[in-house]
């Protein structure tokens, strides 16, 4: 089935009632990436941003359970209709649904974030599980990331993002599907073009810094890089490499039916 | 490819040397189901636990990134090898097999979940994302979950960890595929026997309690139930309240191959 973005205009192009379309990211919300995404958007729908009052990066799909969240709209701020919340991205999501915007969004953006979300990535990405707490509460969404973590230039990811919003206003998108976008870094005239691309393998290769606090006692902070993993050309992260705009299509059903019928064959009796 | 869980003896059921098994939970360390899970396992393998300081239910794949991590080890606990860590349980995943265990263990084991993971919580869940992580790092992994809240009574999933593990160091496990296993609540008479079954819609209808601090100033916490979602007997939450032992192989790959061939067709020129 395919959901609209916008349920009073879902096949319309002149649109006579803006989309209201929900922002949110993992960076927070003074991250230079949303303010971006709130230029292109803002003259287009109604927005309203709900991001987290810190950087989340990594987040995953956390939601918070065992304490309670702060909401605090930003008064006189450049972004309209702003809250920061305490909570995780997917905190965010919900609780802008649920409690804060006055209707329900049509569509959620989360981004853009400053580095690529691809390959195992996705997995712990806080800006991709925004996207997809949209898709749980059966509104379309997507995520975009822009491949760069070194004075970022957000502008023609800000295109894209305006770009892939009037697509899903005009087509909507299937439902329990979001969009994972990522733009390459560098010039944009050396951009070759948009790739709908697979979901790949390349992941992280971390480390441990293993360090002595001021009292001596020992702490661990997380490193590492990027895995060059060699994918054929159709797939996320060798489309960005390459420089093409890469569009994901996720879903998130695990099922794996090949190990169904291997695990069926094992003796299980206690 | 099937990895196997023990790369000395791979198909030797006469077991000369005990399989390397780590220990994990979203529960916090001294959560009674970890403990049930070390006393099964602890005579079955060589186990070690690295489990978080603090209940980190709902924790999803976060990572920690913008903090330190510390870990310390107990000493005279009732678990030997057992250290207690600041971070998400895939964190704890992440440092024991890069810094805490003296050699990478063969086989990872999270649980036993207090609360099903079935549906749409797999996502959410710390125990599973434990498992995915063990996962990532090419071993083989199974999340674990009794389907109760309240005086959980764990004896029995700790006999079908126990079972399941010894099939996983018996048969290996298809490369990038987790078990996803719940138990049912009740009496262990009642329960029927063992499915293996899909991963399923069931999803939380959440809400947010709004209530005023003592210095008169709001915070939401998070509410909520599973909702009754009417699925085939063989889906993981359906197989549950029908009283079966659910075994979900589950894969993390999102691509949507579908939506794939419908964006091919958007206008995505800008």
């Amino acid at each position: 089935m395919i959901i609209s973005a916008n349920n009073l205009y879902p096949n319309d192009l002149t649109l006579t009632a803006k989309p209201i379309i929900l922002l949110t990211n993992d960076d927070g919300i003074f991250a230079p990436g949303l303010q971006i995404l709130y230029d292109s958007i803002s003259t287009f729908g109604e927005t309203w941003v709900v991001a987290p009052d810190k950087e989340r990066s990594g987040a995953g799909h956390a939601i918070t359970l065992t304490e309670p969240l702060r909401v605090q709209e930003l008064d006189n701020y450049k972004m309209s209709n702003a809250f920061q919340c305490s909570g995780t991205p997917a905190d965010c999501v919900k609780l802008a649904i649920q409690n804060i915007l006055p209707h329900p969004p049509d569509m959620v953006i989360s981004g853009i974030n400053q580095g690529a979300n691809s390959g195992s990535y996705v997995i712990y990405s806080g800006t991709v599980s925004a996207a997809v707490e949209g898709m749980i509460s059966g509104i379309p969404s997507f995520a975009i990331s822009l491949d760069s973590h070194n004075s970022p230039d957000f502008d023609f990811s800000g295109k894209i993002a305006r770009n892939i919003a009037e697509n899903i206003v005009r087509n909507g998108l299937p439902e329990k599907t979001i969009l994972n976008v990522n733009i390459p870094s560098g010039d944009i005239d050396d951009i070759k073009g948009i790739k709908i691309t697979k979901h790949g393998n390349s992941m992280f290769h971390d480390s441990y810094d293993k360090r002595l606090d001021p009292r001596n006692r020992h702490y661990f902070w997380m490193n590492g890089k990027r895995a060059v993993i060699d994918e054929n050309d159709d797939v996320d992260n060798e489309a960005l490499k390459q420089g093409y705009v890469s569009v994901t299509p996720l879903k998130f059903n695990f099922t794996d039916k090949d190990a169904m019928s291997i695990i069926s064959k094992w003796d299980l009796n206690i």
